[in-house]
């Protein structure tokens, strides 16, 4: 049960705000396991309904799911140079099965593309074979020394889309639509805006040519990367050995992405929409999207009102509404108060006086005033509200982001300034020089989120780096991040 | 790509069929971990299918989906005694992380009891917390020695429910529930039929009460076990001190239950009804109940075959079957050698002809002539067939398993020399001991597959054990098993 104590504000301390909110709507818990935490029921329904819409885009675009083991032989991983110095520190590692130790450690995949291409190899003959478009859902374990729920824990589920093409040009186009794609995850379903664009060298995926992101902005202005997708090129090919023949009667090395969100995303959700009374969730991917609290002084009432709660309901869901029906016997108080916690959109309140009425009483987890709705016409009016709803929620984030970027400092200093006050988004010319990169993380704990895609480039580029004016290569979105 | 050679048949080599279809479908493949599988699109599409079907099932007797780590501290294992002697010699245990000898070794769940009543422990305190019902999908590990695809690998999926009630009775009324939410999945998805009963102590579960489960038997004759459900009393309750204010003030612990199928069905699946021309899948476990094979010459045959292919398609998904157009350029001939071999129920013909006549050929992967059939009202007339090739192939499994059934042997030397031979279910009296049980398997390769539940018991109960000669205290059902 949910305690009834009053919640660190987020202004008071985001972080505690963030971790007690997962407590008190129940999202999930701490494991007696190092660095590991337990899914509870209302934050796995909320990945659910995160599954249920990506896998769909997945499948709408030609993709296959599969499943590939959880271990990974030691040795596979160090096929690929960078690949195995970005992972191998961080690994679990099996050294006995059965009672044995075993010839070979098996490390617990930290990603799959090893063993994956270890099988492409075996399919792959052919140009007719490609494109090969997979993806697979599963749980990953990488070894952090600092976790949080959600966003960084040692054991995490994700999906991973593995697809091998016979062209350097449709495995940019793949890793492109991807990002695409997730973009529209984000901002259609979460509700989240996110900046799309390129990571730079020092922040791309172990074993990557290239790595896109989309990174979103959280409440307390500190950058998130919400999703990554990778162009392999022919690196994984090469170590692995994937060839095909291609159409002229050529052999090629296939060309390779990759790509992942997480269950990080539930940590992005909250993160971005959460507010002093705990979660908020966009109607899009909300376990309930309308839950109904009955009000009854007596058993007469509790069943006269239970019956309309049932037939309400029934309307509800065949407007393609996710509804539930709250009938425990509590104080309805205590039941708002849950509701609110877990960030049911749109609760119905109905008593007596309103089946009299012939209306339901509307609270929005949004907030403004309760309103009485009738109930003709309910289902209709409530999907209005939810979509409207959706909407608002994607607007005020975005609003709320933009507020707290910064286009163009003046200087140096207003660019430090702004890093070390509240922080955001800041956008300034880069000169590419890897260790500037390295010198502003030191100095200012800010890293590059992305060099940002065309359509969030400023109006007038800039032209000169704001960390050492030399000219500039690219304008860059520097943020501190999770 | 299905290479064409013919198949090993079911009556040369049942084993090396099995293995033989299984590549042929690609359904899965052998991966370059020891006893590991790769689940290929194929096969993958129908543990989906399972999963949904399942999972509507589980959340529609009120249980809610939730996720344990991967990882269960060793000690925790030893918690229950039984339990810990039943999986400890089969764990593949994580000795190092992120570089590092960890303190504790981790055991990889091979299933996950401790680790879930750990939590129940801090989550439940009072009998408004009951019942607590939970499931969850997931992967485990178990290092067999012996392993084959599906039916026994290390690594398996599999979905592990788990639920704490305040009484006995309630815990018995679950496990018994689900054991019929398994049989009803069984028949009514699978067209496997199941006899359901009770496991002997010797073949319970580590840890429980007792075990029940749906057993099914395959066209080798041998019997499988689909799935158990087990009352596991207060066992595990107690050895996590797993408690609860009961609702006159005392405290009790918890009574529990768990259950679980896994991958493992498609397996069973497979061997239920696959042909020596391949898979032969169950339309409502379909991936494409429907697919339809466009045959042309010239490109303008292909374009108008290709637009009432596109026609049809969206009418029969609008009668809400899943349907697939494969106009990939190879001969016709080819693509039906394909698609039977992966088991899809209906396959429609589609050339110039059959647009002349407003007709479709039509084939039924359980066999019988080619049809032609018209265009008007294909929806339905497909949803029927399907429903009815549903029907057929669970009577025709249910004849198999019966005509392979032999109830009352008249003496020892019958039953021995049933099971030294073709083999099936035999129904006959037990004395009930243990020792005599071990001596049957030592003689005959055959196990207790149930004490079988009322309705599967013989009409007339056997009055001596078949063995001994001694009273029967009840009637068993035996077979050699995977």
């Amino acid at each position: 049960m949910a305690d009834n104590k009053a919640m660190t504000t987020r202004a008071q301390d985001f972080s505690a705000w963030y971790n007690e909110l997962i407590m008190k709507a129940e999202l999930a818990d701490y494991s007696p396991v190092r660095g590991c935490m337990v899914i509870r029921p209302n934050g796995y329904a909320i990945w659910e309904q995160m599954q249920g819409a990506l896998d769909r885009m997945f499948k709408d675009t030609g993709h296959q799911n599969a499943y590939f083991p959880l271990f990974i032989p030691q040795s596979f991983l160090a096929k690929e140079a960078e690949h195995v110095e970005g992972f191998a520190p961080e690994t679990a590692v099996v050294t006995h099965g059965g009672g044995k130790e075993l010839e070979e450690p098996l490390v617990i995949r930290p990603t799959s593309e090893t063993i994956i291409y270890a099988m492409f190899s075996k399919w792959i003959q052919s140009w007719r074979d490609l494109p090969l478009l997979m993806n697979q859902w599963c749980n990953v374990v990488r070894w952090e020394l600092r976790t949080r729920l959600f966003l960084r824990t040692t054991e995490f589920l994700w999906q991973e889309g593995h697809t091998a093409h016979a062209t350097e040009a449709e495995a940019e186009a793949e890793t492109l639509m991807i990002l695409g794609l997730y973009r529209r995850f984000a901002e259609e379903w979460m509700a989240m805006p996110v900046l799309t664009g390129r990571k730079t060298d020092s922040e791309k995926f172990a074993g990557a040519l290239r790595t896109y992101a989309i990174e979103a902005l959280m409440q307390d202005k500190k950058g998130l990367q919400a999703g990554t997708s990778h162009n392999l090129g022919q690196n994984f090919a090469k170590a692995f050995d994937v060839t095909f023949q291609t159409a002229d009667g050529g052999l090629d090395h296939v060309w390779s992405t990759s790509w992942g969100v997480s269950t990080r995303l539930v940590g992005a959700l909250i993160m971005t929409h959460g507010d002093d009374n705990g979660l908020v969730c966009p109607p899009r991917l909300a376990q309930w999207q309308v839950v109904i609290v009955p009000i009854w002084k007596t058993e007469e009432e509790r069943s006269r009102v239970a019956e309309t709660a049932e037939r309400l309901s029934a309307e509800l869901k065949s407007a393609g509404l996710r509804v539930h029906i709250d009938l425990r016997d509590m104080k309805p108080g205590a039941k708002y108060y849950e509701w609110e916690g877990r960030g049911v959109p749109l609760r119905l309140e109905l008593g007596p006086r309103d089946l009299a009425n012939q209306s339901v009483m509307l609270a929005r987890r949004t907030g403004g005033p309760k309103e009485p709705v009738p109930m003709a016409g309910l289902g209709q009016r409530l999907v209005a509200e939810s979509e409207a709803m959706q909407g608002a929620m994607l607007e005020s984030a975005r609003a709320r982001r933009e507020a707290a970027s910064l286009r163009g400092p003046k200087s140096k200093a207003e660019f430090i300034e702004f890093l070390k006050g509240d922080g955001g988004f800041v956008y300034a010319g880069f000169c590419g020089d890897p260790a500037v990169e390295t010198e502003i993380k030191e100095q200012t704990k800010a890293t590059i989120r992305v060099i940002p895609d065309e359509e969030f480039r400023s109006a007038e580029a800039p032209t000169t780096c704001i960390w050492t004016g030399r000219p500039a290569v690219c304008e860059a979105v520097w943020a501190k991040a999770y």
